[in-house]
């Protein structure tokens, strides 16, 4: 099974929101979908929600495509920002509801979710705080029987346990069942070790489509004398630089593993680190 | 100036969402509210705000109480979560309703955090992505003339070099112009710094009430044989234990500083570990 974003654009007026974004999304795999405010993210998971059109391009599944085809988009769900649910109704409609769409709903699971985060499935919707409507768009996304799963900031509002709950929940239901889960999210550096891929959009480009585990294997923070520093930068991709007084820290993508380093300290980045560099790089000193 | 919350409770059905809250807040400070999801924060903000009413309890500005005073009421501002701004409003008409309401509105800061954020104030707010969504509160937060500004969950949204931003602005223009902020955030760590004073909820009470800089001159995490950590534990408060083997790891608040410690490794807490160990106490280990 594969998910394929195709050349994919899409124009509001003058402003070209998504441009020619190309996207495997491999099968049974946990992707990180990231980008500062603005990168188009919320627009490309709307796009291949069948949410809103392209302007230009195509998303396929299975080498169907996925606009207008009820089976296909039967097989992917969408948990995003905008309430789209009708207002006034509990939890647990919500749940039945979901139940009748999708054919089936993983019972077991949404009542131990509701246990652990101490949520009581008779609540109206619209009376939740961020926090739990958060938590319930979450219980929904876990509990649903398809096999692509797109989380659009899913712990907005929620505190540092429930955060940590719903990192082991995720991890515990995807190693029950593989299925792939696409989550953005701004908070990279707690969720950086749940992910295998990592996509980076910004100003509508894909600038970052990898392994996380290859990409973390290639980045290096050197620090040292400026001489020292800049001879290593000429076979390396440099993502920034620092000086200060006579001494240079240079944050570089590359194979530095053949070269002796003298008196340069290495060091690596996280994948926080690397975004930043990477997506900011005209405010980089 | 000082804004008082006296013996606050809430009762929604048979629930106490506040439960005898005290709270005075100093003016010229930044505070940290914190709190689980449900802990009752955003109840609180909103009855010091007159937006929902408390069961028994008042609110006092300089001595006088708020409800029903639209002159003290003028004094203090709140950014929520609700989306209380009517829909389909252009940005810069949010800012002109806002300076008609409160007399003054700094737009030299606003134009200047408009550009930063690069946000084009003719947009309309229903339009608006979470983040950017934020960020337009948080404009209308920083240059409202109030002396109390409550800011509930500001950063929802925002990408790292937006919340850096923000923290960077929110320092600027309290110096420029000191004046009350009261934070309520989940991203403690991110925070920490910039605050004064910290105010921890759990189920509707108030349990900390503190300078920041005291409380992390006074609390540590102390770790080595389970009996030498053991034998500095009588005269502390014990926030958590964790023991690994023959090893343990004490998470303690007091005074240390007279004691030898022997073999005993000390190393400071930083304000997300003592809130997550506080408010977390029956699942420590």
């Amino acid at each position: 099974m594969s998910l394929k974003v195709e050349e994919v654009s899409k124009i509001y007026g003058k402003r070209n929101v998504l441009d020619h974004v190309s996207i495997d999304f491999e099968s049974k795999k946990i992707y990180g979908l990231l980008g500062n405010n603005g990168a188009g993210k919320s627009t490309l998971l709307n796009i291949i929600n069948n949410r809103i059109f392209s302007t230009v391009g195509k998303v396929d599944l299975n080498g169907e495509k996925i606009s207008d085809n009820e089976k296909t988009l039967n097989k992917i769900y969408l948990t995003s920002e905008d309430n789209l649910y009708p207002s006034k109704i509990k939890i647990k409609s919500l749940f039945k509801l979901t139940e009748k769409f999708y054919g089936e709903f993983n019972w077991d699971l949404a009542n131990h979710m509701l246990l652990e985060f101490e949520l009581d499935s008779s609540k109206y919707l619209n009376k939740l705080s961020t926090g739990y409507r958060s938590i319930t768009k979450l219980i929904v996304a876990l509990c649903v029987p398809c096999e692509y799963i797109f989380l659009d900031e899913p712990i907005l509002g929620l505190d540092a346990n429930h955060r940590e709950l719903f990192y082991n929940f995720l991890l515990e239901t995807y190693q029950d069942r593989l299925r792939t889960f696409v989550i953005s999210t701004h908070l990279i550096e707690e969720i950086s070790n749940l992910l295998e891929k990592v996509i980076i959009l910004e100003s509508g480009k894909v600038i970052v489509d990898e392994n996380v585990e290859d990409l973390m294997d290639e980045t290096y923070i050197l620090s040292g004398s400026i001489d020292e520093v800049e001879s290593f930068l000429d076979h390396v991709q440099v993502l920034g630089k620092e000086i200060l007084g006579g001494s240079m820290t240079a944050y570089v993508k590359g194979n530095l593993s053949r070269k002796s380093l003298g008196n340069v300290k290495v060091s690596r980045m996280n994948l926080q680190d690397y975004f930043k560099k990477i997506t900011n790089r005209k405010k980089a000193k």
